[in-house]
This record gives C-alpha cells, structure tokens and sequence, in this order.
C-alpha cells in the first residue's frame, strides 16, 4: 500500500487533504483517482487507510476509513546532537538516523565547526524535508523533528528534560559506550537519551568541560577514530539495539 | 605522528620505500625531510615508526626503527557481501565499513542489481583506494580487503569458510539478528562470519533459497526498512560490538 505523510492540522472530520507535493504524486505519477485507497501517516505516530474522494489536480482528499496499528518506533526515545559537520554531511546523518529509529536531531553550532549558523539555519527547513522522506520509505509513521541550529551552551541548559545524556570524545579512553549503558540501565529505565556527537575536529576540551558540568557523561566507540558522520550512525545503532528495537 | 601506506613487499632489508603518491604528499605538501618520523602501516595490521632518509620529488625512503604496537583491530573477522547497489553508494559502505571494522568487503551482483558486473569490476581500483584511505583515517593498520564482484552462486560455494553466515532478508519475520547473535555464541566462538545485504529492492525468494540451502541464517534487522547502503552499517555496528570491539 502506497504511503503518503499529511500533517495532524490536515486530519479534520474523518477526512484528509493531502499537501501539494503529496497530491501531484497521488494525482500525476500514480494516476490514482476516488475509490482507490491509501495510507496516510500523520508524523506523529499515527496511519491510517484512506479511501481516496477527491483527486483533481494538486488536491486530493479522502476519508480516514480506519487507523492501522504500528509497530514502528522503538520505546527508546532518542535524540542525536550532531555538531555541525561540512558540505552535506548532515543530510547523509539525518536519513540514515530516521531508518534507525532516531527521534529527533538537533544541528548544534561547535568551536570547530566551519558551516556557520546562518547557513545551518537557512537549510532547516530542506533537513526537515528529508527526514519526512526517510520516515516515508522507511515504513516510520513518526517524523523525526530537526530542530533549529542551536549552541551547547543552550542545549546544556535543556539536560534536564534527558533522563542520561552521552557525550562521544575521542579522548575518552575510560568509559566504553558498553559500560555506560550498563550503568545507566543499573540506574532504572531510560526513556529519553541524549547523545552529543561532534563536528570534524570533535569538541575543545573547553566543551567537554562545559557539557560534562551540565551532567554528560563522557564516552567513547572503540580503538578505531570514526569520522563525525559515522560516530553518531554507529552510537544510535548499538544504543538502539541495546535500549530500542532494533536488530 | 603522521601516517603513510606501504605495501609489504615495500618493506626490505629494514627499510621501507613509499609509493609515489605517499611520497608527493611527504616531500611536496607536507614538507618533510631526512631525519623526519613518521609511521608506515602494511595494510595487514603492522605499523612502524620510520626515519625518511632519503625524500626527493617522487623517491622517499627510510629506516624502519620499531613496531608500533597496535590494538585497532576487532577480534572478529566480519566480511560483509554487499548487493551492487545504484550509483556511488557501494562507495559510502567501503568507506562506513572500514571505519567500523569490517575484515572485508564483497561486492555481489544480485538479480536485483541496476549495476552491471562489468561496472562493478571497472570500479573495484577505486573501492580499494578508498578501503585504504579510511584505515589511514580512521588509525587502522589493517586495509580491508575489497574483492572482485561475484555473483550469490560462487560466493555460497564459499560458505565453509566462515564459521556462520547471515543474510539480512525484510521479509524474514521470526529471526531478529540479536537471536541470531545469541544463537551463534551458544554454539562456540564465532571468528569469521560473513554477512549478506541485498541491492536495492533487495534480494529474490530465490536467492535467499539458494544461500539457505547452503547454510546462510536469513534474519531480520527489526521493524524499519533499512536502505542498501544503511543495512550493512547497522549490522555491522551490531556485530562489532557483540562480537568484536567497537563500542
């Protein structure tokens, strides 16, 4: 069944009215016209069948005939602070932490970070594009949310709303990410975790001291240096086998 | 300590001479000369603090003075077979593979492959090239090896070799890679284990028949659908840090 993403402001009455985008694909690529059914998911969690009434054009509506059960997000919710990395690299980072189960990415300007802000907060709104196509061909009915560009500073603030937050440093040599999970699952469970992941060139010690004083725990992947674009991929797959769904 | 690749047969008589690209980068962009340090790795897990002696234009030679001791390397031999996939994308997984610690990287033309054979092995210089820059990234001393692509027929014929094989399959719905995993370590150490990602589309009931007919276990990553390129990385991140040392 072919699955299309409609925000929960246009679910009203048992009905839905597909965006532009979705509606032109609906209408000119897959010529699917009244009677024919859909699924529709909603970003938030929620799928639904939708028998098509209205195709014309750039709108199409339908009526919600039933909400299809999912078993799609993992019980962990996770949220990846990527520091921000050069030229695309965060685009690669935000599909590949969709089809693994990530909930929400947030694009964090570092000491080491050559994109600037502006730059980083002029391409929110095509990050945030790419994470509702990931969730689309993935099978997610939940889009994960790309926040704006922010500082660790700001983000040291919000800590608390974490249940454990994880800084990965190249120069941690003590604590494995193993051994950090153990200790926290033998502190109750973890239902919101944090993991900060930083730019080309990593966190100044100068952030690490920041972030670790705000209540991060600092860790590290292993013996090999994986680049700032595959630190985050690798930490949100082992945490999400080991806390979530996968695998 | 900066790092440089040499072959083996490179290595004589306690001298080591570097290739040419290596040797342009030692005298041209980096500047360096006699009596100048630097480490040379063998690609087969061996890495040595070497004196240049001789640095002229495209001719730089010196003095092996020690092994450096080295503990970048898993303790399992995972070799991932890889579904030739669209465009650059077999690219992202050699270079993602490497860093996380893959032994080997098996390009298999698939049913399902847009990318014919003989592509493949026009590209396979390349793969190796950027096999090699990663482990120089990411501190390895151990190059993986990338083969000549293969079809699914010769590479079963192979399957002794390894003490299991598992082949990922989104259609397999009762065996999860962590049962898998666990299956596998109650029959005794696992040291070589090969793992099969299909191309886009993914692999054919037939194919899977064929590999599990020759003794591959199919398994399923979880309840999201995972890209070509993403799957091995998820896999691979998994089993390294079950079974190897990453993480």
């Amino acid at each position: 069944m072919r699955r299309f993403y409609a925000p929960p402001e246009r679910f009203t009455g048992g009905r839905v009215r597909l965006g532009d985008e979705e509606a032109h694909h609906i209408c000119r690529v897959l010529r699917l016209g009244p009677g024919d059914k859909i699924h529709v998911f909603d970003g938030l969690g929620h799928e639904y069948l939708v028998e098509i009434e209205i195709a014309a054009g750039r709108v199409v509506s339908g009526r919600v005939l039933a909400e299809v059960p999912q078993e799609k997000e993992a019980p962990l919710s996770l949220a990846l602070a990527q520091g921000l990395a050069k030229g695309d690299k965060l685009e690669l980072v935000i599909q590949k932490a969709t089809e693994i189960g990530v909930k929400e990415v947030i694009p964090v300007h570092t000491a080491r970070s050559v994109l600037k802000i502006s730059e980083g907060t002029r391409r929110t709104e095509r990050w945030q594009r790419i994470a509702r196509e990931a969730s689309k061909q993935c099978g997610r009915t939940f889009v994960p949310r790309v926040e704006s560009v922010t500082t660790l500073e700001a983000l040291s603030a919000r800590f608390k709303e974490f249940d454990a937050v994880l800084i990965f440093w190249e120069e941690e040599r003590a604590r494995r990410l193993r051994a950090a999970l153990a200790e926290l699952a033998g502190k109750g469970k973890v239902r919101r975790l944090l993991i900060l992941v930083g730019p080309e060139g990593g966190f100044t010690q100068e952030e690490v001291d920041l972030v670790v004083e705000a209540g991060a725990l600092p860790v590290t992947l292993g013996p090999r240096i994986l680049r700032t674009e595959t630190a985050g991929l690798v930490a949100a797959s082992i945490i999400l086998y080991e806390l979530g769904d996968l695998g």
